[in-house]
């Protein structure tokens, strides 16, 4: 079953303490769309500028994710950078240049429109809620958030929330925008907003997963060493929903949206351990299952082993 | 199996920015002895002034709590007052009275010598290891320490290390023993100190536990209030080594270890609930037990429900 995907494709500069890297493949969609394909097939809906590197297409291409939905528009590609400090839960943006970005409208080939499994990747809630409107019957719909829209376009975003299936966002994203200190009643509060269900994302900490009535908790992958932390949140989303694609079914499970968000904390572990999208491009389906194994062993404390 | 538990035993006086309760039962040996004891037999090991209140050593011996090494020395009981911020992971201790635990030397009765799991609570390492030397052949020893010895003791504690079979210490304690940022290397780091365990508590992010060549990852149950986190690691670490004792083995495999590890998150999840060990102290076995079930949904994620 395929997914579609939207959000931003961009050009990113990153610095960390230790590493500068210039000029590399970024944005919610390109880290969501090329995490999903691990599991299934992948429409992209986004926009790039002219400038746009051929070896990022092709890089889409090798992972069979269909590009019927890319606008190439005259002019340059959104471009970001940011400086993280020594705790990279820390960054500061350094610059955004729009750029093509700025007038971007998606518009869905006809083909798009009956895909059945919908993730709408951090951007302006007001084009989420446009993508929504061409979509026709869709069967689940997860979307990504973030402080910025919580802050500046909130009506549009209670728009999208009583539409959509699942909300993905961070921890103090949950407390801003419910304004509780308790992760576990802003989640609930959420929920009373539309969304069946709402993941919380804590960083190096793990992550939520709240329905009316059933919680799950997720840890996060014990790594060493993080080098870039860019992009984890999107890499999440974007393995969380083409996981849950890729069990064909009419309807899901609190234990298959349990599974999804096991594979995304496991796409966001193998997603920072480099920069850009240079880990989960080398990634084989083997060295993910194997990972899936270990967290298994590591998470469970009632099986034999 | 029996559980000898070691430490302090006090008179605290606690302030939240909502509550304030005075003159109550607090003391490492107190929350790990009483949380041990939903599982075996507990021998406690410590010290009170003659002015300690009777009902106190009445809730020891209705948890069957051996006190025939508890010692009653003319003077004021060990009393200790804080008070907690907003954020109730900062605290700041507002005085500390030793009064008879300044001259506490362990001795423990023939009948204690023989115990065969130990739980040496927070407390100096050198009166730590003076216990050890008191006994024959135990079969597993629990060490808990904080920053104070880190800093003040440190090669008593690095003596007590070599002996010892589990270690249990806070991230910034473990972070601070070792120099060692990433809390993976902190702990294989602590392993080659000599313990062929330690756990690791983070407090609202739960906790881990490592060996040489296993990992495992506790998540925290999830609360939506806490109203006094002190104690929080003692009841875990009693739950920890009661439930471990009740095992009932001469060798503990990681598998059981996990276990462990659970039951003493969730003491420490009831500790937290009430002031003072009030919430342990009504706790039922059946309480206890319906939330390990609910901790082991929310926490498996491969299972039938």
């Amino acid at each position: 079953m395929s997914v579609l995907v939207l959000g931003s494709i961009a050009i990113d500069s990153i610095k960390t303490q230790l590493e500068e890297h210039r000029e590399v493949l970024g944005g919610s969609a390109s880290y969501a769309s090329i995490s999903a394909s691990f599991f299934t097939p992948v429409k992209l809906v986004g926009i790039v500028g002219s400038d746009f590197p051929r070896e990022h297409i092709e890089l889409f291409q090798s992972r069979g994710i269909g590009l019927d939905g890319l606008q190439v528009a005259d002019g340059k590609t959104f471009r970001w950078s940011c400086e993280y400090e020594w705790d990279m839960n820390r960054r500061k943006t350094l610059s955004t240049e729009l750029n093509v970005f700025e007038n971007f409208t998606p518009k869905l080939p006809d083909s798009y429109k009956t895909t059945p499994i919908i993730l709408l990747g951090n951007i302006s809630p007001v084009l989420q809620n446009h993508v929504l409107e061409q979509l026709e019957d869709p069967r689940f719909i997860v979307a990504d958030t973030m402080d910025l829209w919580i802050t500046t376009t909130r009506p549009a975003l209670l728009d999208l929330l009583k539409r959509v299936d699942l909300l993905v966002l961070n921890d103090s994203e949950a407390r801003q925008l419910t304004e509780e200190a308790s992760l576990i009643k802003a989640g609930r509060n959420i929920l009373r907003l539309g969304p069946k269900f709402v993941a919380i994302k804590k960083g190096e900490h793990g992550c939520l997963l709240l329905s009316p009535d059933r919680f799950f908790s997720c840890g996060a992958f014990p790594l060493e060493d993080i080098r870039d932390p860019t992009g984890a949140g999107d890499a999440f989303a974007g393995g969380f929903t083409g996981y849950l694609a890729s069990l064909q079914k009419e309807a899901f499970e609190f234990a298959d949206l349990k599974k999804a968000l096991v594979y995304g904390s496991l796409l966001a572990s193998f997603c920072v351990e480099s920069f850009s999208l240079d880990r989960i491009k080398s990634l084989s389906r083997k060295e993910l299952d194997d990972r899936y194994k270990f967290f298994r062993l590591m998470s469970h404390f009632e099986v034999l082993e």
